[in-house]
């Protein structure tokens, strides 16, 4: 009884109609009667309307079943571009995606700490993409920028410096929910699925997808599973709670005990959290046991926090992404998988599908161009919040000829 | 950008309108432009429905605003009326609320295990509550009836029963989220507060609450709070985990403590976990070191899984509701709050409200019975599910005149 097929011809229904063609792949006029409910004036004036604009277009027949052949749409996945940018310590990576969230070209950069010398790498780098797959820059929608942090007000000054000197509409997020969208818009989630995204980079996060909207909770900081307590009398974290999954298992603490482990210090550069992790992974699958006991022990816990959010949530997939689980996710994936295969209470499910992502380094900067093609294509009928400061890029933009 | 605003006209309009002037309380027809975004005529014709159907009346003018005096609306309140039924081992409880969700009518009635009992008891207190008002039956929209397990096949033969039974449309559900349903209909609980409810009766679960929508998962089974970890290494719970805030600090574990503590054990009468509980809050409230030692470290548990809570969901309320808080929230309030107050990572957010319901024993009821209202007042078009076995009800007596 719900999604897109109970929405209503209005503003939302040309978002309504791209959404499920997207989603689609392929349909008729007839196929998006039967899926938005629409009559069938309304469904013919808005894909009139999107064929002229040049978002969908007409790609051939169906097999007759009898009758006239009908006539099949798409998504015209070359009419709109969007740029992902995914900030982190250990290095920044931009992605220039279609209208169907597919990558057409990615950059990896270092990471910055220098506001001013990010806003110059970001508005350098959507040249660079821009220019190097030879599109017009009218057709990029916006640029999504995800950190390891939460939206914030630290956040809104850097987003509107970037809007000022990229010239284009920009949305912010962190990256485990920009994670989870993007898994959901590359990784064929299904449109009415619950699920999550474990994302672990710099921190472990949570990004939650409802039905394909992201959840971002009261004040945007929804999927702080970093927090969810593993040891209700472990150590303090410095949050004030006690035995927090990111104090007791997440990546600072594993490369923290990994500097304590004679065979495993000499690894470790130091540069950053990220890149120290890896190293820990790289030697965890050269077979040394040090490595691998510590990334064993961080798995069982955050095993533990995932059940605790999958009891919650009732999810339906879990996928583990982020560079993190990149370099790590074959040791992390057969303990998350066997505790929530163990131990999950929910009947009326089949039990949680858990996944390793298959683009777990690039999902947080798919998710970021996900942010503004969402924006575009998905109806905002559907009672859960897009990011706020993406609303106060210019509509326009947004959305050329609504 | 959410919520009723952005619904269109379409079958749901006269659901959204109804919604919008529930949770105003009164407001005129400009009002409901503004708060709908529905175009002048769309609002004169849905009104003017609303008033032939008698579920919505003209209640006198708004103060002169310069111009033409507006004409206020109100839901007529006793055009339709809805039975809750809680299903509890310690004992049922019954309510008839109004459209509003106020109750009119309760009646308590023994637990029954028997199948066949309880559908005997469910068809003579509705009757007993339809009559004990005066009210004509063909008002009484459907019957919600909620029990500490969560919905599955068994409950299914049981409200195919009720409805040859009672006659009228049933919907089922655990009693946590129905609980949260019930706090936010009666609690006043804005519109779009991200909200969950912890329920305390014969088990502990969560009921969650998002933007008024009741949020299930995946199965049906999501806020299974009882079943978050809050010791990784902790003892074995019977769902396969370890260290389930359940069997750690639920309301059994509570009792079987007590049991072992010879100052309490003579309290303890065994009839149900529940009644067995409440002996303990009772101990506790005397002043009984025992008793109120074991409540303070269960409140510990429930205040670290709370948390965990909080941070995957970030809330902004939180509810302590069910007859468990109902007795013993003295003590579990202060827990909760500090532990809150002190250690949720939310930076978008001030913080989570915690607050004991006002009506804690009868909110799973209540909520029952927002079930059904819910199915008539609030629009199918925002994403979330509704129970699937009260869409099984015919529509026709749920939603008359549509």
């Amino acid at each position: 009884m719900s999604g897109p097929g109970r929405a209503t011809p209005h503003a939302s229904s040309k978002a309504t109609v791209l959404d499920v063609i997207r989603a689609a792949g392929v349909i008729s006029r007839v196929g998006l009667i039967g899926a938005t409910g629409f009559t069938g004036a309304t469904i013919s004036t808005v894909v009139r309307r999107l064929i002229d604009e040049g978002l969908v277009v007409e790609t051939g027949r169906a097999e007759s079943t009898g009758g006239k052949r009908r006539v099949l749409l798409q998504l015209n996945h070359s009419a709109r571009y969007a740029v992902g940018v995914h900030l982190d310590h250990a290095g920044n990576t931009y992605v220039l995606t279609n209208l169907g969230g597919a990558v057409v070209a990615r950059i990896l950069r270092p990471g910055v700490a220098d506001p001013a010398a990010v806003v110059g790498q970001v508005a350098d780098s959507v040249s660079a993409l821009v220019e190097g797959v030879g599109i017009e820059r009218e057709l990029v929608l916006g640029v999504g920028v995800v950190s390891p942090g939460a939206p914030g007000a630290d956040v809104e000054g850097l987003v509107g410096e970037l809007r000022r000197a990229v010239g284009l509409p920009v949305a912010a997020d962190n990256d485990a929910t920009a994670a989870a969208l993007g898994e959901h818009w590359s990784g064929g989630i299904g449109g009415t699925a619950t699920s999550a995204a474990l994302c672990m980079g710099t921190r472990l996060g949570a990004g939650l997808v409802i039905g394909g909207i992201t959840y971002r909770g009261n004040g945007g900081d929804a999927g702080e599973i970093g927090h969810v307590s593993v040891d209700a009398l472990g150590p303090v974290c410095w949050c004030g709670g006690r035995g927090c999954l990111e104090v007791m298992a997440g990546p600072a603490a594993v490369v923290a005990e990994a500097g304590e482990a004679p065979s495993l210090a000499r690894e470790l550069k130091g540069g950053s959290v990220a890149a120290d992790f890896a190293a820990v992974a790289r030697a965890a699958r050269r077979g040394e046991a040090a490595a691998l006991g510590l990334l064993e022990r961080s798995a069982r816990c955050v095993a533990v926090a995932a059940r605790s959010l999958a009891n919650l949530m009732d999810l339906e997939v879990l996928v583990l992404t982020g560079p993190g689980f990149a370099v790590a996710g074959s040791v992390y994936l057969p303990v998350i998988r066997e505790e929530l295969g163990r131990a999950v209470v929910g009947r009326g499910s089949g039990g949680v599908d858990v996944r390793l992502s298959r683009s777990a380094s690039t999902a947080p900067a798919i998710g970021a161009a996900a942010l503004v093609l969402q924006a575009e294509l998905v109806p905002l009928t559907q009672g859960l919040r897009l990011p706020e400061n993406l609303a106060a890029a210019e509509p326009a933009a947004l959305a050329p000829g609504v």
